[in-house]
């Protein structure tokens, strides 16, 4: 309900998912009844892997995240991670306020076995291919054991759900020397360094889409930062350009003749299929759309979570976890009683 | 010596700012002597306003920053510091190795007086404007008082270089509200909003272009990693669409007629003007132009080197520290004696 666009794309989105995608078993539709159903209203689709679950309140972009999980509780946005704790769904999205639905999978979920802070994960795309970067801003105090456990959970994610073999994880840094960084950064090095993660290293920002990596792990403060950045640039330069190409009737007429490239470019920097967010490391499979996600991308998000679930990607975190745990602190043995 | 371009772009630049600005009263040109007076023959220059030092050695662009400056004593890089710290010089500029650079300005004129570290400031373009933003990396670890330091100035700099009548001052983070962050930006916050600047909040990612602020005080690790991510996504979108735009004669015909627009969006997007980034809070004013800097470039950091000094930035960067720092630790009356 909580979306920009409201619960209009989430309903086209859910009919069209079920059609396309025949692992999704069942999708329940959280929100006000009496709204979703007239949305649903003469499309054709399978009632019986869809369900409308009343929830009364709606939680907006503007309420404060913790408060809005304590105060709204019949809110769809908690009802919907409600299904997920009481193991009726496995797994939930939302296009809805993005502080409200990590506060509310990390109080209702909690983290899965080993994993200390949830990181927020997306996939952006590079020069000629894309990467996962996380933490966005789901943990902005970050120790250097989230950030070596990012590089975990992020290398799962890219192999499991972006499907590379091996992929490369590197550490989001101001230089691409080791020494180079903060003290976050330097400690994260070490731990990502000797962990069974394929690390390759520092990346800097200035290669962060020159396809050397495929995941990038930061600090939630960081990847906020990064990420709102470059999709500020983006719009900078956008904007430049709509300005500049209207300017006189020559330039008009070159940017028409042109504008297949344009239209291309769009797709490239916006990519419908990624769909959105994930918050890696909570005990569910926990996808955020974008507020002003279309109906396509979020049936992308819902294919990206059907394969969260199929491809067991929490189980291999905790499994992946417990052993790098295992070996950086090995259990001790049992101290002689001294009679 | 040690730009990407080496010395041409500097004589260049040296002899066309001898020109244009009567304030500069004298430039040294420090560096292999021979290859410089080789740049120089044959230009008609006012001599007497120019003189070549000689320097031996060469600082590259791969050497490590604190070696370079301990080991390599006679580099044009070290020797143009030295002529600082020894009063022959009023400033110095280089668009040699940047951390190098730092080191030797840091560890040979220290800071100015109240001020802990030095944070290092540029010129974004912005929609209809420019900001500046600080530290871009003189200091990954930054503590709160070092951004509310940097806050003042900023602050200066903007109002005494940029003619700003009454620069707005925002703190890079992650949410506009005053309660979102990490543990560093929620101090500074409160640092800021008590200091004598004119201090309008938190700014986040997304409206950095947005003409909101004059100067973004911001920690040096992420200030280098948006700057980076800025260039790094501008550089992206500019590949994508020389891609786009060359892949069938129609496009070619369309981007030719609107040539004049990408020239000009080029110009918004590096402006030569801007000239580099300064050294703010060293003792000296210290000018770090690009290292792949066009002469025009040099030459317009030439002016903002001259107007630092004549505008007398470092002095008013004393005394408006001095005074924050007494409001905030008022001197204590001294304790009566016990007889």
């Amino acid at each position: 309900m909580g979306g920009d666009h409201g619960p209009q794309p989430v309903v086209e989105a859910a009919a069209t998912a079920l059609a396309l995608y025949p692992q999704i078993e069942h999708i329940f539709l959280v929100g006000i009844e009496k709204e979703l159903n007239a949305l649903l209203a003469g499309r054709p689709l399978d009632r019986k892997r869809l369900s409308v679950v009343h929830a009364s309140e709606v939680v907006t972009m503007e309420d404060k995240a913790v408060e809005a999980v304590r105060r709204k509780r019949d809110s769809s946005l908690s009802r919907a991670v409600d299904m997920v704790k009481d193991g009726q769904a496995s797994a939930v999205l939302s296009p809805g306020n993005t502080g409200a639905f990590m506060a509310a999978a990390l109080i209702k979920l909690r983290t899965l076995p080993g994993v200390d802070r949830p990181g927020l994960a997306t996939v952006m795309p590079s020069q000629h291919g894309r990467f996962l970067i996380l933490d966005l801003g789901a943990n902005a105090d970050a120790r250097p054991q989230h950030l070596c456990d990012y590089g975990i959970m992020g290398e799962i994610y890219a192999r499991q759900i972006l499907g590379v073999p091996n992929p490369r994880v590197g550490l989001f840094s101001i230089g691409t020397e080791e020494m180079k960084g903060n003290e976050l950064t330097l400690e994260a090095h070490r731990l990502l360094k000797d962990s069974p993660v394929n690390f390759t290293g520092n990346i800097e920002g200035h290669d962060m889409f020159a396809d050397k990596v495929d995941v990038i792990v930061t600090d939630g403060f960081t990847g906020n930062a990064v990420l709102k950045s470059c999709e500020a640039t983006s719009r900078l330069i956008y904007n430049w350009m709509k300005e500049d190409l209207t300017q006189n009737p020559l330039r008009k007429l070159g940017a028409w003749l042109a504008k297949g490239a344009f239209e291309s470019l769009r797709k490239k920097a916006n990519p419908d299929e990624y769909g959105g967010a994930i918050l890696l490391g909570v005990n569910g499979i926990c996808i955020k759309a974008h507020g002003k996600a279309s109906a396509n991308a979020i049936c992308s998000a819902l294919r990206i979570a059907a394969d969260a679930i199929t491809r067991q990607v929490n189980t291999l975190i905790v499994e992946e976890i417990r052993l790098t745990h295992e070996k950086e602190h090995p259990a001790q043995p049992a101290p002689a009683t001294v009679a």
